[in-house]
């Protein structure tokens, strides 16, 4: 058994190839740039360490984690496009650097190199780790879309919210899990405690992302909070404020949405702690993640062989904030 | 043996039915939009006519079919985008209907149906279908992004360009072939042939669609004629005029590039003629569909057999205008 930092370590090494070939390089070099502009490597990390759980890390599985990170750096560059995102990791996104028609291409070609890897399989599961990675990039693309309408709508339920965010990203991490713990012969019963083992993480993990957003340590979260309350972004905390606010906060929210003055961050943040917003949040962080973590127990393996996924929750989920 | 008027209505019948799921809507209406706006299903009939050239019509090369259409289909909703076209077939594209980011989402879910349909096929060639499938993907899309590189650059030689259509056009057709050949038990030496008279009869048209653009009967032609001297687009007729034209035509010709005087589609035509482009291209054309036709004739089946693709050679390459 190996500890998430050691596979992610291991992963990143063997991620750090090319890709694509070398012409025409005004596409491939746009593809390999993205890759290069690095990234956690979560969700391949994911797919080996489901693997492992059950067996030996095969060699398939090295292919399918391959492709797990390809598929997720193509939604990146699209969902780039989509957001008009200048900036991704502090460095030029590929629609700036080098046009939307060439990130467009760039994208569905990575896409295509996705399937590659895919295709190396050997498996005699081969056609489920193609119906389970299709059906899951289905998911992405419909949470994808989903998240676009929900801006333009005045109101979203928590509900719809918390489906979209699952779809969005919580399914892909749910896979990349499952599609290791297939190729390990992982049975029926496992495959789904894994599965929602990720899925509740991966909501946990948003949950916790909005939170910092407004309530995080700019030195530990690595950015500066109030962005998602400048840009009126639909989270977490402001759907649940939505819900709740009442009386002046409530008219105070709803007018601070289309005006935008210089307090406004202080102004939000002080109406999400009258109605209690923060605490939610972590309660609601701590209700999936324990969720998930019930799931893990679930697994019928030995426990010492759950301790990397252990790892993993405590990763991606900080207890201390 | 079918014709190809038989399997063109055969498929149309078969593919005309719904590919996506009804929800979300705002995602898989506009995917479902776009084929509705139908089109001459050539691809995917190729695939059937060439497994129907060695073998009975498998259910495998229905899927496969599909899989080329939808295909065929992602990358025209992504170029429209590219090209910033606001019309296919006389009705809106996706993205002036539905907006890019939309549109850029029906394109990436509609590629990853297309492997959907990929992966039920049950054929022992499965990986080398989805090798050819994936090898001919990253070939229309550096076809795309050469073209448009070569948009933006002055000159572009004869070779360079006939390479582009061959990635850009040509591969899907030659591959939508072979693919039907592979699942139709076709040996090597017949694989390489109907592959090449694919590959060349793709030129063929494409050199028939740049002619017929400038000389074309519109009546015959089904649209106004001169549309890509007047986008200044790079054609065959363009780039081998740039090559051969001297003197004052040759002046005229690059001054025409820079201005859109009211008569330019007349000069530029007498021009092409004062070279003798429209010779060339009417030559052109012969030489690949001949080279298509001798590859067509190597194929190793009974020359009955053939019937289906001598009609399409006919269908696609009209021998009167």
């Amino acid at each position: 058994m190996q500890s998430f930092e050691q596979l992610s370590s291991q992963f990143s090494t063997y991620f750090n190839q090319a890709h694509f070939p070398a012409q025409p390089e005004s596409l491939y070099r746009p593809a390999e740039y993205f890759l290069e502009l690095g990234g956690k490597r979560v969700r391949p990390v994911c797919c080996l360490m489901g693997n492992e759980l059950f067996d030996e890390i095969l060699p398939d599985t090295w292919q399918v984690a391959t492709a797990i990170e390809l598929f997720h750096n193509f939604t990146l560059i699209h969902d780039d496009i989509m957001d008009k995102a200048p900036l991704r990791r502090g460095l030029e996104t590929v629609h700036t650097k080098y046009g939307e028609p060439t990130a467009l291409l760039a994208g569905d070609v990575m896409l295509v190199v996705a399937y590659d890897y895919l295709n190396k399989v050997k498996s005699g599961h081969f056609h489920r780790i193609i119906s389970l990675f299709n059906a899951t990039a289905k998911e992405v693309c419909e949470g994808q879309q989903l998240d676009m309408d929900f801006e333009k709508q005045a109101t979203v339920s928590l509900d719809a919210y918390l489906k979209m965010i699952e779809l969005k990203t919580s399914v892909l991490l749910a896979a990349s899990l499952k599609l290791g713990a297939v190729l390990g012969g992982a049975g029926e019963g496992n495959l789904h405690h894994i599965y929602e083992f990720g899925k509740n993480l991966g909501i946990a993990f948003q949950v916790q992302d909005d939170y910092l957003d407004c309530f995080g340590d700019p030195a530990k979260f690595g950015k500066q909070t109030g962005g998602d309350i400048l840009s009126n972004k639909k989270t977490f905390l402001l759907i649940r404020a939505l819900e709740t606010a009442t009386g002046k906060d409530q008219q105070e929210l709803t007018e601070l949405l289309h005006s935008n003055p210089p307090d406004k961050v202080q102004r939000v943040l002080h109406i999400y702690k009258n109605c209690g917003v923060d605490q939610w949040a972590m309660e609601l962080k701590n209700k999936f993640l324990n969720q998930s973590l019930q799931h893990l127990d679930a697994i019928a393996v030995l426990s010492k062989r759950k301790e990397p996924l252990k790892q993993l929750a405590d990763f991606l989920i900080q207890r201390d904030y």
